[in-house]
Parts: C-alpha cells; sequence; structure tokens
C-alpha cells in the first residue's frame, strides 16, 4: 500500500501510541512517510481504514515488505527484533521483563482507560475522568520507577520504557494532572524532552497538528 | 517471599489476567503455588500487596529465583525466554509482530476498559458498560482473526493469543455478550475448552473460586 519505497506510519499527532512508534523510529533512524488520520473527524473509522486495523486505532505500520503491523507496542518489538540499532530493550531476560512491566502498566492499566472512544462514552467529564485514572496511575508508576529508575526509567539508557512515557505524560499534562507530584516521573521527562528525538515526533511538530490551539 | 521452591503466583480465580499467566504456566509444565489475592474483599489495596504490585493489580509471580515480575503480558514473555519448553511465540519476527498485535488487542483495546476498578467508577450499569466494549472489541478481533486463524488463533498452533483470548471470552460470557455473533472466536474456544490446560486452569477450579455461585 506504500506510495514510496519508505514505511508507513499511519498516526495522529496527539494519540500518545502513535508517538510512541514515531520515538522508536525516530531513535532508530527509520525515515517513514506519515499518512494522518484523523480520530476527531473519525477518519479512522472508514472501511479503508479499518481493513488494515480492525479497531480503528492508531497507529498502524506498513513496512517496505508491505506486511501491516498494528498495536504500539507489538510494532516496538518488531522494530527492535528487525532494526537492532539503538536496541530498546535490555539483553538479560529479568530485565526486559522489568522494562516490558513498566511499557505495559502504562499501555495496558493507565492509557486504554482514557482513550477518546471511552472519554465519549463515558457520562463523566470527559477531563475529569482523565485526571482520575491518569493521577492514580503515575501514582502507581512512581513506585514502580523507585524500584527501576536512574537517568531514565530503567537505570540510565533509553528503552522502550521511556517512549511509552513521555506521550503518557503529555496526556497528563492535557488531563491536568499535576506533574509534580511524581518527582521521578517529572524528573525523567525533563531529561527526555531535551533530545531532539522527543522534540522531533512532539504531537505539536507532526503535519497533521492544527495551527489553532487544539 | 516464597516459602516453599516453587513460583509464585498472586492471583484472583476470576482475574482474566490472572488466567492468561495460569495458562502459560500450565502449557509450560511449570508448577507454581498459588497465593489467591481478593480483589472483591480489596486484598490488593493492603500495603504489603501493593509493595510487591504498586497498582494493586493480579496477577504477581515470583520466580524461584526470588525476582518479582508484574503485569501478565510481560510474565508470559518472561516466562517463554526463560522456559523454551511449548514456545508461545513463533519464531519469524513478522509471526511474532503478528501474535503479539492479538494479544495486545485484547490486552490493551478490550480488557483494560472494563476491569473491576472502572466498572466500579463508570455510573452506567456495570453489565451494559462491559457488554459494549467487549461486544465493539470482539467485532474487531473476528476482522483480526480472518486474516490470522487456524485452528487456533495464529495457524494450527497455540500461541500466546489463544492464552488471552479464552480468558476475554470467560469475561464476554460473564457480561452477556453473545459470542455466537463472532463465529471464529466462537470455534476457536469450543477447541480450546476442552484442553486439559484450560479444564485445569479455568476460574471455577482455582483455589479461591467460591462454592456459591459468584
Amino acid at each position: 500500500m506504500a506510495t514510496s519505497n519508505l514505511p508507513v506510519l499511519y498516526s495522529f499527532f496527539r494519540s500518545s501510541c502513535s508517538w510512541r512508534v514515531r520515538l522508536a523510529l525516530s531513535f532508530k533512524k527509520i525515515a517513514y512517510e506519515t499518512r494522518p488520520v484523523n480520530l476527531l473527524l473519525n477518519e479512522n473509522k472508514t472501511e479503508e481504514y479499518k481493513a488494515i486495523q480492525p479497531f480503528g486505532a492508531v497507529p498502524a505500520f506498513i513496512d517496505t515488505n508491505g506486511k501491516v503491523f498494528i498495536e504500539s507496542v507489538a510494532i516496538m518489538e518488531y522494530l527492535d527484533e528487525t532494526r537492532p540499532e539503538f536496541p530498546l530493550l535490555p539483553k538479560d531476560s529479568v530485565d526486559r521483563a522489568t522494562v516490558r512491566a513498566l511499557v505495559q502498566a502504562i499501555a495496558m492499566d493507565i492509557q486504554p482507560v482514557c482513550s477518546i472512544r471511552i472519554l465519549r462514552y463515558t457520562s463523566r467529564g470527559e477531563t475529569d475522568w482523565s485526571n482520575h485514572f491518569i493521577s492514580l496511575g503515575f501514582e502507581a508508576y512512581e513506585k514502580m520507577l523507585e524500584k527501576t529508575a536512574g537517568k531514565y526509567s530503567f537505570g540510565d539508557t533509553i528503552t522502550m520504557a521511556d517512549l511509552v512515557l513521555a506521550p503518557q505524560y503529555y496526556n497528563g499534562i492535557r488531563a491536568g494532572v499535576d506533574m509534580t507530584l511524581y518527582p521521578i516521573i517529572y524528573r525523567i521527562h525533563s531529561t527526555l524532552e531535551q533530545l531532539e528525538e522527543f522534540k522531533a515526533t512532539h504531537p505539536s511538530m507532526q503535519p497533521d497538528c492544527p495551527l489553532e490551539p487544539y
């Protein structure tokens, strides 16, 4: 389905799951074409897009081999297995399990509960709902980081955990969460946000980011 | 923390995430000690348990090396890396990504939205909420399986995807979802539920399953 010889990323600028994969691609120095999918305009619910991603979720990734990959963490694992430059997981199995637990704590226990489709369904206020669950989640995540963090989420090397943390931090800010309540998260994010890879993949730098405040 | 020389699984009988890991342990023929954590009695919210699992979620796994592992999918990946008997993922990277996408579609896009803590927070009826999101999820999952399924979720070999599907099917039944609407899921589950590993790890067979209907 790619029209160029680059891999394709279906992405929505402010989707934290899309951002995870943008970060993985950036750290691994993989050039790619962005195809924006506007969730607010329901572009993810077209038959054409659902043929690629049946849940109508972003991101989706099409590699140069023409294969379609979905689910952000599965895509990052795939990129890590096929592009060894800048490994996203440690080598030791116990360490890998620790990083994967950090990744999944955000990817399963925090992010999904506050996705757009959930917010649209709840009869509670959207921001209250997000604030509630992100705050609870970060409170627990901070405890995980007490055991694992160095300069970054797992020791002093960037891992997949950091690629998941920064986009969730952004979601927290959007939901009005006071991030200074979580000093380790706050400190790691302050370090991460200075890196070129984070700046270049930030929602505000995406081709589909509107000029007006969003 | 283990009192025997067996690994320990902190588990709640009807937690689908606990069941995933029970299945992985069963297929890999790893003997273990079950330590029940009753979510309905808030046993997961004690300081003692949260020192093990800061989110207060089940399962948690303590291996014979004394290391603590949390997050069900990370635990399954760890078991698969350290106990090669009965591999849960294919060898090829594209295939692995496909199985992981199936796993994560349930583990991130379906299950978390209907966990007990979410159901307690929503002001909609618990069963209606679960039914809504599990139905939407299985509708999309069925489309994924159209591309991947054989006898099982991915071809004709049991993978991690099946270990995640069966417990989610059980959640669907509990939420009153008509599973015959999803013929591939229904067929795969009918095959899976006849296997000894599924029978032995079923919620109703757990030491903490109450005698009364639950």
